[in-house]
């Protein structure tokens, strides 16, 4: 059917695509499918007595305000909770520093819309977080990356990457998606020290921070940073825009997500998010805030990377055991990815659609690649299918790559 | 505090604004104050009761589904359940039609990022609804505008601003926002005949459409827009995307509205909306399902209804009574707003100041002008404040307004 609106779209639609990732969330429907594909969580670890039992408080003790519009910033005591939970993590700041929004994914459109000019140079890490690379393509920037290995972006090559002039750099320095690999105490150090030379603010995202498995807690990007600077009273400073999400720690379902950001900066962000959905559920926003309160958020992380660690090591052992050999993968310490390498001539894109027919699926690796390579990189989720699907599922993955490699 | 930040915003944010509305918002908090200044619906109606028990059969029943990610479209069964409510009044769309969306301000939000280049022209009513342009302003839309009467857009007026080569016209047809008035089935017809003579599709935004006290329920653009097409099916021809939201039938804080449009513009609005913030909650769309579905949408439409006309009427009689000679105001057959003017001399930005000490707020009209005018004019909630205080803030805005004006 042809409607006026066909020769209507603006021209950022030309660089807006439908996400592969959101695409193979289809496939995941099919229960007989083991999907490595999807970011999701284990709907297992859902707090959903937690949640039936503060939906009941939240509607009998103010259901009127619940329910009703809210302001932009967000609900005053989750900000409050948010920074009190920052603050055990050495960020310091203050609920003027925060704005709520509907998950991370709007923080990162809501930044793009603020700053992004068309044709301004974001510096990435390659591979990097596809759902920023599409909130980011909109406003028509471009990418300049930075390459990463087992201790996450190689901060060697970062000086070159910066005389490009980016706007801002873009990192997630735990448990990256899709690498699921750590930036290093040294690499961090390297980042705010060349970041604060070359006069070049970053944007820390920081959705899995929390759920690590094993090894020490690295302090974060923003924290570093501050470290840095003249004053040491360790309040925020503002370099870097931080953000972290309920999604992983409570549940993505809820779409609740932070920013913590200078003053000036959140108050760009309210004005564009009036514009893009006047506020976050009012809703979600108080119930997240009563499950959360008390203790409970620090509590049930420890209770996801209990459950996430055996998944971990289960899909490690499994591919350990039946990987054909030219397939090498990382080794992550937390979060909910880990990211395999075939050898160079293979096309994870062909080999997907192999999987599929054998029932198992993951995310070939191009997508992530902002200025392409990783054809023969494949993201593996470890989070979401239970341990003897983990292993059903690798073995399934693994006759599909043994039958192309030998 | 300086920070590098501060050099970088978008050019974009030249033309983004704190909204008059949402800053006078925190005017409404302060108890004392009686505010006709917020678009709230009453807390009175929202149905508690029925998110409880909806909000516990959902975490019993699919607490899992819930919690998680879900499709960027929206929740199949609430897709289906719009379906069905939207043809009761005469527009026969399919689930491919309808998009679910984080409140009406996203819809209009992803329909800017998808049709709007820099320096479209945008047909809209003057005044009109201040979030359209506080969201299409940031993809660097201008405004052709027509004036309104008693009987909304001034349809005479209307080819000679289609001329100008809108890129699409936006309408509030029913209790306008701002004014509370109509559009005429005259009118209707007019526009949508010239729509099609000129080749502009057409935005119909309808939240207040099921909220009519008094009067004979009038077909809806996207109706008559499909009447005046050769085939006279009844499908949804698609000329006109049509908007419509569960915030005033059932409740604002949950954030759930949808868009209706031709598949194809469904599908670069799940584009962009993955993008804004991958999916609207999921846990959100459930619920509303839940306490929707089985009709009550309909039966608790009605009795908002009964609640808004009594305090519409209240409002409509102390103002007959106590306002000074000099001052009109429009009498709205649903909806939340009226509209009222003053002299031509004076300015209600200026008297908003004097209304706020004497503990009564409105919104001043300019904001809701996109090229300049309604100095004199603002515009007056009937119902968030309950008939006692309607009463009491009317007779504290005439005394002002007396003092003026005398």
């Amino acid at each position: 059917m042809q409607t006026p609106w066909d020769y209507r779209y603006a021209q950022r639609t030309q660089r807006m695509g439908s996400s592969a990732i959101r695409e193979l969330l289809k496939f995941t429907e099919q229960p007989e499918i083991i999907s490595f594909a999807g970011g999701l969580p284990a709907p297992d670890v859902f707090p959903v007595k937690e949640f039936a039992e503060a939906c009941q408080r939240v509607l009998q003790d103010c259901g009127a305000q619940a329910l009703q519009y809210g302001t932009t910033e967000g609900y005053q005591p989750l900000r409050e909770m948010i920074a009190r939970h920052s603050s055990r993590f050495g960020i310091h700041a203050s609920p003027e520093n925060i704005l709520i929004t509907s998950g991370s994914q709007q923080a990162l459109d809501l930044l793009g819309k603020i700053f992004i000019n068309r044709g301004d140079r974001i510096l990435v890490e390659s591979p990097t977080y596809l759902g920023a690379l599409q909130a980011w393509n909109a406003y028509g920037a471009e990418y300049v990356s930075v390459p990463s290995d087992e201790d996450g972006m190689i901060t060697d090559a970062l000086e070159e990457a910066l005389r490009t002039g980016p706007k801002f750099i873009y990192i997630l320095p735990n448990f990256q998606n899709p690498t699921g690999v750590t930036l290093s105490l040294k690499r961090r150090h390297q980042l705010v020290t060349l970041a604060d030379r070359y006069g070049v603010p970053i944007i820390e995202d920081d959705p899995y921070g929390q759920l690590r498995f094993e090894g020490e807690h690295l302090p974060s990007v923003v924290y570093l940073d501050g470290e840095i600077r003249a004053n040491h009273d360790n309040t925020y400073r503002g370099n870097v825009i931080y953000l972290s999400t309920f999604s992983k720690i409570l549940a993505p379902g809820i779409r609740l997500a932070w920013v913590i950001a200078p003053p000036e900066v959140i108050r760009k962000l309210v004005q564009a998010k009036q514009g893009a959905d006047l506020h976050t559920a009012t809703f979600n926003q108080i119930v997240a805030y009563e499950v959360g309160r008390g203790g409970f958020l620090d509590q049930h992380a420890k209770y996801i990377c209990q459950v996430y660690k055996e998944r971990r090591d289960v899909m490690l052992e499994v591919m350990e055991e039946v990987m054909p050999s030219g397939v090498h993968w990382t080794h992550p310490q937390g979060g909910l990815f880990l990211w395999a390498t075939l050898p160079e001539d293979l096309d994870t894109a062909d080999i997907l659609k192999l999987a599929i027919e054998k029932k198992v699926a993951f995310v070939p690796g191009t997508s992530f690649h902002p200025n392409g390579g990783g054809k023969n990189t494949m993201r593996l989720n470890f989070s979401y299918s239970r341990p003897k699907e983990i292993q059903e599922g690798m073995v399934r993955l693994a006759s599909v790559l043994t039958e192309i490699i030998k």
